[in-house]
């Protein structure tokens, strides 16, 4: 590590792919360039392996979009430094390809939503900040919907009409099957991965590495959460499909990290604090699914967004020295 | 009273008590115990009246849940012991079974309701207090609707597909029939009751005698804007049976009384602005009926939190003294 | 104008119209009689040019009623005669009659919603104000979508039941088509008639001879946006009819005046971010497009509402003298 920062300091090309490396790591709040290097280990994986080499394009152009909009808008520089401004972009170009077919007009879409993603953070930055929240994944959120619904007006994105009438199907629920194992530690480990867009059980691995190399009390949370979500999505009777798919478990895991490792000291009541909120982000992501139906349009990690900043605003209220009161 | 509060002082389940019957009271802004029992007393009677005591279970349920959570969230002791964290969960518990059949699964997340919905207000007040006004039942509605709406993907809350394609018949508007004088003195009471969600003329009693035991200005807000909404629901051509249920009013009677007593002190200029809020409460219950119902979704309050929070950011213009400027 | 301005400090009516004459020329965010008269007669033009006398009554009715309740509510003096609580009301009366039948009923509900736009924007001044940024027209689409979505369930504004399942149809896109030079010429004016809600060649240019006169940037950046948005709009592969009609463009070109002159020091870095805040206003009118067609609803100025905060709220990283950081 130390040779890295050195050679960091030393060179300006270095610097730049550290700040890519640290803007990966960021998805899971990890200012860590080797956990970054891990993390795209794993998006390469797992899109290669679903040969969908243009995810990974896609990823890898929205991350240098995000970054480069951030120096022309002259950013901070310990944000920058931090990859703060790359995340919301690498998830744009992740999100973008998952969602519409490659084109040369996706590509620029991806760079056009990559950069509206910095100015986006700043903005939505600026507001939360007086709260004391983060802007989260909110940025991505606010611009892939944007352009997702664009792309049904058009056909240079595709410009099929959404299904309006809905799509939901009837339920083959989870619970009514005996719990089958196998399922239940693919829905356990695609819960992790999803988080970049991916069910896939080499790529969830390979992020647990990367987050216990940076922390491993993220770590932790994160399988926390993902059993939690597993478990709670599947006692309430969620689809099979969705939940050993990690489709009901990504925003869950998102959240326990966040709320318990990343603005609050852990601690017994944290951690409980931190399962309520997890299992009310199950609801939420169930909620915005069928919400968004009519439209097509995925929830992406809006569940998490919603609920880590219900979960964070009230933030003086768990301190475990028995001080929480206002 | 003086009785009540001395062993209210003695006893930690007096003290409890006296807790959940204000958290009953606010509902409708109302910090007095006795106001309380006659608000559950009519809750009581309108839900067994409808052979629901499924609803009144719930409302006892998400009631204790949430005030419960406030302890163990340690929130501040004066707004604790006025209720102020008990009516969003009560709220909840009377709405979950209103729309959803009682089941163990059910009773569960009336119980997670009621306990996010005392994060969510925690949350909502630290950002609304900056502007002056306080969390009215946003915590409700929030926590409500994505429950409401995760039903449709969980088995274990029935989990039927939502209609989509809507469900609006065509209008049998008030308007063109005869004013019937019963079905209007029904739709004024009815909008009373149904800030509980049932319509019961009974209850529509019981809930004014509790309002005037503790403000007789509230109570004549509550008549008042009752007799507005339906009136102008009534000249607008809204459905009779929607009217005469008291379905269209509910909200109005909470903005007439949040409008014209609790926030602002009474006066013709502040209930000229209170009846113009009241009105414009009666387009939003319409306008959210309207957009929620391809998700079958129910407005709730919500129609209520959007105008009375439209009404009150403005605060500092209607100050009787003719001073209003900034 | 010497004459003019001594005239109105004579006479309390002068005065008046003055003030109606401002709140006219603020939907483009001037404060000048003269502008306003122009865009009062490029009004009446569109209006009696597609036969719609109706929409001109309307406009002047929202106009003259926002004005009223602002006088009302004693607001600011400063920002009454610049003609601030006017504008928001005078776009309500252009709209509600555009898309509901003419009656006696549509027309108190334009004072209703023009005196309910004058609270809304008092208060979402209130709140915005914090974050450096202004209301906009926010007030405006608020209680129009408000009123609009109402009337489906109001048999005296109509009464139709909204499509719910949607009507776009298969796309048609201009990109297919080879660049026609007179479709390319209308859609640019039309851009900034429809900001006035109307697709009118001589409109158009009498509203841009009112911003010249006014602001020669401000007339610039209305014709670059214009440009802008029917070039990228043609390129994504918009409908051509929608295109040409102007109706991706009159919320760009709302946003390419406010980034562009009203809110910042125009320059070349200036200039290259209101030209992506635009570009983003044509995805955001196409999103909303499709988002609001289940209910029938237009998305009415709303993207320029969201591009322009969202591209306002970081406003510290454009000062063109490099000191941009914060």
């Amino acid at each position: 590590m130390q040779t890295w920062e050195r050679g960091c300091a030393g060179s300006a090309l270095l610097r730049f792919i550290d700040i890519l490396l640290r803007g990966t790591g960021q998805v899971m709040f990890q200012n860590h360039p080797l956990t970054g290097l891990l993390f795209l280990a794993a998006i390469a994986w797992g899109a290669l392996a679903a040969d969908a080499g243009a995810v990974l394009f896609g990823g890898l152009l929205g991350l240098v979009a995000a970054t480069l909009t951030a120096l022309w808008l002259r950013v901070d520089a310990a944000g920058l430094s931090a990859g703060l401004y790359g995340y919301n972009g690498l998830l744009v170009g992740l999100a973008l390809p998952t969602f519409l077919a490659p084109s040369p007009m996706l590509w620029a879409c991806v760079a056009l939503g990559a950069a509206v993603s910095v100015v986006a953070l700043l903005g939505t930055a600026n507001v939360t900040r007086g709260w004391g929240v983060s802007a989260l994944t909110f940025p991505f959120v606010l611009t892939t919907w944007l352009l997702l619904l664009a792309a049904y007006a058009f056909a240079g994105l595709g410009g099929e009409p959404p299904p309006f009438a809905g799509e939901l199907e009837a339920l083959e629920p989870a619970a009514s099957n005996p719990l089958d194992l196998a399922a239940f530690v693919g829905g356990v480990l695609h819960s992790i991965s999803q988080v970049f867009l991916k069910g896939n059980t080499v790529s969830a691995l390979l992020f647990l590495a990367g987050l216990a190399l940076s922390s491993r009390a993220a770590a932790l949370f994160a399988v926390g959460g993902a059993l939690l979500a597993v478990t709670s999505a599947h006692l309430l009777g969620a689809e099979s499909e969705l939940v050993s798919a990690g489709l009901l478990g990504f925003s869950p895991v998102l959240t326990a990290v966040a709320l318990g490792t990343v603005f609050y000291r852990p601690g017994w009541r944290v951690a409980a604090y931190a399962a309520l909120g997890t299992v009310f982000t199950v609801v939420a992501q169930a909620a915005m699914n069928v919400a968004f139906a009519p439209l097509g349009l995925p929830a992406l990690t809006a569940p998490f967004v919603l609920c880590t900043w219900l979960f964070l605003l009230p933030q003086q209220h768990l301190q475990d020295d028995g001080n929480g009161r206002r």
